[in-house]
């Protein structure tokens, strides 16, 4: 079955911080643990599952991202209520699915995948220069050219945004490419066919605001992008 | 900025039950709560994100899942470390992104998207008929066909799969669509694009396993999938 392994176990960590909770004990083989991995995985995505503890139960929401060498910074109007509770570790996953591992047996079935698990203590942004500077990296991640085009956040915008920081210092990252693993198991004398399934993820054409006059072209920052790779760098890219 | 809200606050919640976290406080317009806007994003999805608590601190795992109209199926070997914990809550986000909501100004830049956030308690499945039934369920949610053209699981293998339950009685459900909200803003008067990138995502051409002999052709249950909408029914697909 699709086994997207999550964070466990000992294992080896030369370059991100190999705690408890962040070592690969499960699927081994899958972990990765360079910090070039992690980045990637963080330049490849687009959207984070931030998961915080509310009222003693989990919460997790999809939120938008964006990232320096050190930091994760996050769009946090989603965690209102969870950050009462400070210094409380979050956990942010970032997924990339690029496709079906189809075996021979239903249990050899697996995803090709690219994840990042990031732990960390949220500190909400409040310096309006951080923060600035946080939502400028967080818009050119999801939409690279607009922060200069369109109209900057306004004094009362920036107050009314809530950005959360995170430090990039304990995190795992996982990988699985390739075929089935059940090539050379006696299963392949089944006779069936084996192999992968790609998922491809692209940018549309843009669709025009229905409210837009006539006579305003597509920026090229944003019809350049059509036709290309939503989450780059993948097996299936 | 891009605002994919939580699960938060009082709302109205006919079919779907509208505890405190699943009501929604922000953005209520982009809030359902029919039961079918929650199968709908269980059928559309290919992964979910667990979120459970290891050691005090959420951890958010990437997992794939089957459903039936009472009951949500995980793939639970990512888990194991937390289900030492019985009774302990989850949460369960499926979350589908639909394409970029590209406005006048970087505080109205959005993310089309449809989410579902699911609560309950997860339950190891140990008897093995219904562990056989959830594993299909979730085997062709995944890779529809494919549970009858493979081997089937064996007893060892069932034995080895760790598979969990959650009843679908506690779920929220938001969806945007649609161009940006600014466009009868003064930002109109701007004279700047706006409107949306779709995210388009398609499953690709099979690959077959370099290990396959000659000669096998790929199912029609696998090739008939290329070129169709791999989140399908959303405003994109």
């Amino acid at each position: 079955m699709a086994d997207l392994s999550g964070v466990t176990g000992p294992g080896p960590g030369p370059a991100l911080s190999a705690t408890a909770r962040t070592r690969h004990r499960r699927l081994r083989e899958q972990g990765r643990t360079a910090r070039e991995d992690l980045f990637a995985v963080l330049a490849a995505g687009l959207v984070a599952h931030l998961g915080v503890i509310v009222d003693g139960a989990p919460m997790v929401v999809p939120t938008s991202y964006g990232f320096d060498d050190q930091h994760l910074y996050l769009h946090g109007s989603v965690a209102s209520r969870s950050l009462a509770d400070r210094d409380a570790v979050a956990c942010v996953t970032i997924t990339l699915i690029d496709g079906l591992v189809l075996a021979r047996s239903v249990f050899e079935h697996a995803i090709n995948y690219r994840s990042a698990v990031i732990y960390g203590v949220p500190r909400v942004v409040t310096d309006p220069g951080e923060k600035l500077a946080g939502l400028r990296l967080l818009s050119e991640h999801m939409a690279p050219g607009q922060w200069d085009y369109v109209r900057q956040p306004n004094r009362k915008e920036l107050a009314a945004t809530r950005l959360l920081v995170l430090r990039l210092d304990e995190a795992s990252v996982k990988i699985r490419t390739g075929p089935p693993d059940d090539g050379d198991s006696p299963d392949a004398e089944l006779g069936l066919w084996a192999g992968e399934l790609p998922l491809i993820s692209v940018w549309g054409e843009p669709v025009a605001d229905p409210a837009l006059p006539p006579g305003i072209g597509v920026p090229g920052h944003v019809s350049g992008r059509t036709g290309t790779a939503a989450f780059p760098d993948g097996p299936a890219s």
